[in-house]
């Protein structure tokens, strides 16, 4: 039986280096011997890319000229998850739906470009769910296209949460071992203030901890930011620690700490990241989008992966956009992608087995 | 004539780390071909911390036990910055004030402990104005100790722009050759939203600059953060960038442009400091304190230091605290105070001589 699971890999936008960066990631062989890559999205819009990705072996700098066929680069189109090939040279792509590929534009906004995105990550929900692929990693849509193709949705992890009802779920930033998350995200700084509440603060540590739990932390040390600099400094500049986040980490610690989790906080917020990278912590909870997505960018930009913790599947992403002003030019880096490949394997564990359905997927 | 300019290094709290790591420094001899060190405190604070420094060239973990001199560990008193020896081998110290010295006890707030650590500071920044010294090096005080003394001053910056009678002053974070202010500091992020104004942002901007300039860089590029995630994504998450920021920053183009400024902005925060990193900016101005002292911690925790913008004397800083828990057991860290020391020196530039007088102190 083939152990490697099998990880669905959506296309992304067509139009941004989603489609680049799966051939370039999918021509190295160590990802097939980690899992077995199936591209969800359009087999069309992968041949257009070939070209954008050097020749197996071949390290001068015009890469391939047409004709020629690469040994990594051969296309297998599949109906089904069961039926892929999943040997390196090959890669196996599912159509999600058809567009007319010859209208895309590299770099344009479209909405045919936004069409094949967004159905591809619901083709890809839809399989995960019914436990045909064990993980999701998503190629980065585009906002614009999406709302041209009439889909109203803020990004991948709102589809994602939609698709699978999930109520609590929460993005999460993971980069060399450290899981960061936030009690709230994409909204303006002063309506994160008015939001914070105990119950959005307990969601997101449930979420991290579990996740980290999932990922064999047996006993995950878990670090609280405050809100304001030096966690407010006992009251003298601002006392959201006082009136919400530390009452939250009380009824955190008598519910968890039974379980092993060690909760610290409300810690300055200045000096978490910097204990974090000495290892002091296994997560990290943010109460605002910044206050994670700064530091973690500015530490560990290349390999810093999007995690969305608390769907019913497992779902991984690169930590960039379509990068339209690169797009087409074979200049993209992959390494990113392939982060987001081992991240994903790493979730699933080794407990999943292909058609298996969602209850033969079990975290550790 | 001696070219090494005369830097006064305050005591800060004798309970604290500072004398520790100030007896740490002048024990290696660069500091002594770089610059004239006039520690300005008292001389006998400084030899009761003789003992928590490794005797020169001595690398046993013992280090140096009772009776001997080492030939960097003589202490010379002297009355003013001109009388020094500034040789090394010696350290030179200034008395400040008298206090009962044999009282002081590592580790805790003592009224008598904020007396001189402040007395210090004060004697320092006057002999600054003089003409004196070129240059303040401070070290850490204790808030709660200067408090016990009846001082009513949140940190030093303030009590320096007291003294030195300024008005629009920041607290700048270098690190790298990146210069970092914020619009606003110490107070809560609620209020930090509250007060934020094109003039705060303008006189932050013009604080920066200049001292980018003063530091050489002719042409500084100075990168503006916005204050909401990606920058309000054009208004979706808050509207301060485009009520406030941007029209700050075309002010300050028309002004600064002419001078060579380029000034980017308002910028996504959590892309600005990965991209100051890769060498794209000089200079980065935050909204808010833990915009830039959270990933610049984050990054550069070691050898970031504190510069006061805006003051009429050049003053740099450790950016750390007195370390009460590790007081007085010799093994703090004295590298953050030698960056002080290098960077006092850097914005000294060549054109300062003893006892000049304020206007013989001219930054290029």
């Amino acid at each position: 039986m083939d152990e490697r699971p099998v990880i669905g890999i959506t296309l992304g936008d067509p139009n941004g280096v989603g489609p680049e960066i799966i051939v370039k990631i999918l021509s190295q062989e160590w990802v097939y011997e980690l899992c077995r890559p199936l591209v969800i999205g359009h087999d069309e819009v992968l041949r257009q890319a070939l070209s954008l990705a050097p020749l197996a072996g071949d390290d001068s700098p015009g890469g391939r000229d047409g004709g020629e066929t690469a040994p990594n680069l051969d296309i297998h189109v599949t109906g089904h998850p069961a039926a892929g090939l999943y040997r390196y040279g090959t890669m196996d792509a599912l159509i999600a739906t058809e567009v007319q590929i010859g209208r895309l534009k590299p770099g344009q906004e479209q909405a045919e470009a936004g069409k094949l995105a967004v159905e591809s990550v619901k083709r890809a929900a839809r399989m995960a769910m019914d436990g045909d692929i064990a993980a999701l990693v998503t190629a980065p849509m585009n906002k614009a296209a999406m709302s041209l193709a009439a889909y109203a949705y803020p990004g991948h992890t709102e589809l994602l949460a939609e698709l699978t009802g999930t109520k609590h779920y929460r993005l999460a930033l993971a980069f060399d071992g450290i899981l960061v998350s936030h009690a709230t995200t994409h909204v303006s700084l002063r309506d994160a203030i008015d939001r914070l509440s105990e119950e959005e603060i307990l969601v997101t540590l449930n979420l991290v901890g579990n996740a980290l739990a999932g990922m064999g932390v047996a006993s995950p040390r878990i670090a609280v930011c405050g809100l304001n600099p030096h966690a407010g400094e006992g009251g003298l500049f601002g006392d959201e620690e006082i009136r919400i986040i530390a009452p939250a980490l009380e009824k955190a610690r008598e519910k968890k700490g039974a379980r092993g989790w060690r909760i610290t906080g409300p810690l300055p917020p200045d000096t978490v990241f910097m204990r974090a990278r000495k290892g002091d912590f296994d997560g990290i909870i943010g109460m605002y989008h910044d206050q994670g997505h700064i530091p973690v960018k500015a530490i560990a930009f290349d390999r810093t992966v999007n995690v969305t913790l608390g769907l019913p599947i497992i779902r991984t992403s690169v930590d960039h956009g379509t990068a339209f002003d690169i797009a087409g030019k074979g200049i993209a880096d992959a390494g990113n992608l392939g982060e987001a490949i081992r991240m994903a394997v790493s979730l699933v564990g080794e407990q999943w087995s292909v058609g298996g359905g969602q209850g033969a997927k079990t975290t550790s």
